[in-house]
């Protein structure tokens, strides 16, 4: 651990992310310090979770990492210290139990919420200019008593914001893809009786003003998928494109909205179609993410869109078994990708903000 | 036109395919010609249409096209004749009305249903290896007055074939891609009560007899997807995979079928899991068909499982607004992958005969 007067003259060209380190028996720590440690120069990497438990996964992976521990007290007392950029800085969140990498245990749960906590705080006060989520495991925190669908919900919960949209991303492809989603994750005999005009109209102005807000695009092109095969086919294969997506889709061509279809989800997704355009807005959950997690490699990035602050996430798991492995296995591909993604869009936001 | 009587040698080496020209008012004629022609010395192409609108066509695309026309009558009577590789065979089924590219007009709907009787009686005789399918327009034969919902059912239909399975494939990647249908145009909302035990078995039965029948493969390996997404998170999100897919699964097995899932859809067209699979099993048309079209650049094929004869299509439309536009325009590259799959598949069924 080094010394925090050093001033570092850079630091303010560098957004700062907070990342939270996630389940502490999973690979959540190692990519973090990893992506962290690795970008450092460009992105100010703030890692939340146990400090004497990432400096000795850090020491494990290589021993010129240096980080920097920092309590919550000093944090809410004042603010973030400017670090020079050859070490990072960690915000102290103790664990209530000793990790065994690849075990789970219920007695963890709670810190990984008070990780998610500091983060959000320090997003919503600006003192991070947005977060990146390492995975967690939902078991261990309902196995904590408290109820926990996803990092999504309570991220929306904590920030009172009343609907978010998940938006996956990935640049391995040119132009980038990204496709967001109208339902997330609902059975599948559910999907239909859940998009209506209303939520199906929130959802685009969301995604509209975020494409805008957060990506720096001015006019962003939005195409969208029908609900059923062939996206219908005039009625003759499901209703719901006549009824509720077309309507939609009109309302917010006539908000000024650069936004087109239904199209056949089959067809859509071909390079002569996405070369114009900023994003895919699919349906449900199975419809739009096989094509994206085929076309990243496994290096794709998840996007809460509608927050009042910038959130991207891995889209992978804990990875359970890598971790019980030992140390130096896991792929830190994709927490490469969601630090880059958010610094961009932090870069985008000042820049539309000009 | 030329001479009928010069007999080549090579003849017997090359799979007779007939291939049923489609919509005249479509792109159907052109790709069937221009693909036929260019795999000339690997394929025995027979196009099925109207041989003077044919002949009209090809001498337009390229003048030393040579085509032989043959009568139904001929055809009854003799089988198919041997004709050198330098020239196409035409079995004639004479339109009623003349074409104009571009405009559909209901009184050729019962030609288009003519060429398929034509193909599915040589295929039936052993006259034809397989057929191969250019696009139609279901709408042209309804206004026809002939109640059509598509090719596929129509095969089955005058084929006697109770169930058959849509596969679409590609070999733009390795390992080639495959990916089979548990249910195919239905409106979204019925796709979970249309899954079944019994209804699920027999598509994985097809499924593997003709992976091994028409694909060569002694022992097929498929994965298969689940119904909602993250194939239900353990009934978290739906109770299918519980009530009906693992329970079909574990009795294909018991069958000895190398079956295996049910795996999330959105985490298993991924490299690492399809290296070592022959073929994913989908539950619904737009969990599997995006990413195989993605993958496929447009060159994917549709291939017909469980007819009692070999049968690919086209994966693209008639294209009207092309074939209005003129001749030379359209891509034959969904036709050359098409034939190339009957024809390796013609090859494989002798293999595994042997």
């Amino acid at each position: 651990m080094s010394d925090p007067s050093t001033v570092d003259a850079n630091l303010r060209q560098r957004p700062v992310l907070a990342v939270t380190c996630g389940e502490p028996a999973g690979i959540g720590p190692e990519v973090s310090i990893k992506a962290a440690w690795q970008l450092r120069a460009e992105i100010n990497s703030v890692l939340i979770g146990d400090a004497a438990f990432l400096a000795m996964i850090a020491a494990e992976i290589d021993p010129q990492i240096r980080l920097v521990a920092l309590s919550q007290q000093a944090l809410r007392n004042n603010g973030l210290p400017q670090f020079p950029q050859d070490r990072i800085a960690v915000i102290d969140c103790a664990l209530d139990a000793h990790v065994k990498p690849g075990l789970l245990d219920a007695r963890n749960g709670r810190a990984m919420l008070r990780m998610l906590d500091i983060a959000i705080d320090g997003a919503q006060q600006k003192i991070f200019d947005g977060m990146v989520t390492a995975p967690l495991q939902k078991s261990t925190i309902n196995d904590a008593g408290v109820p926990f669908t996803g990092h999504t919900e309570y991220l929306a919960e904590q920030s009172a914001t009343a609907q978010v949209v998940m938006m996956l991303a990935t640049d391995r492809v040119t132009p980038p893809l990204r496709v967001a989603l109208a339902t997330t994750h609902l059975p599948l005999k559910d999907v239909a009786a859940a998009i209506n005009f209303d939520s199906l109209s929130r959802t685009i102005d969301i995604l509209h003003a975020d494409l805008q807000n957060k990506f720096g695009l001015k006019q962003p092109r939005i195409l969208v998928t029908g609900l059923n095969p062939h996206a219908g086919e005039g009625g003759y294969l499901g209703r719901e494109e006549i009824d509720v997506i077309i309507p939609a889709l009109q309302a917010a061509k006539a908000r000024g909205i650069a936004v087109s279809g239904p199209y056949p989800a089959d067809t859509l997704f071909q390079q002569k179609y996405l070369a114009d355009a900023d994003c895919v807005l699919a349906m449900y959950h199975d419809q739009g993410l096989p094509v994206l997690k085929y076309a990243s490699f496994g290096h794709g990035i998840n996007i809460t869109l509608g927050l009042p602050f910038i959130r991207t996430s891995v889209d992978h798991g804990t990875a359970l078994d890598l971790a019980a492995a030992g140390l130096g296995r896991a792929d830190h591909g994709s927490m490469i990708a969601a630090l880059n993604a958010a610094a961009q869009m932090v870069r985008a936001t000042v820049r539309w903000a000009d």
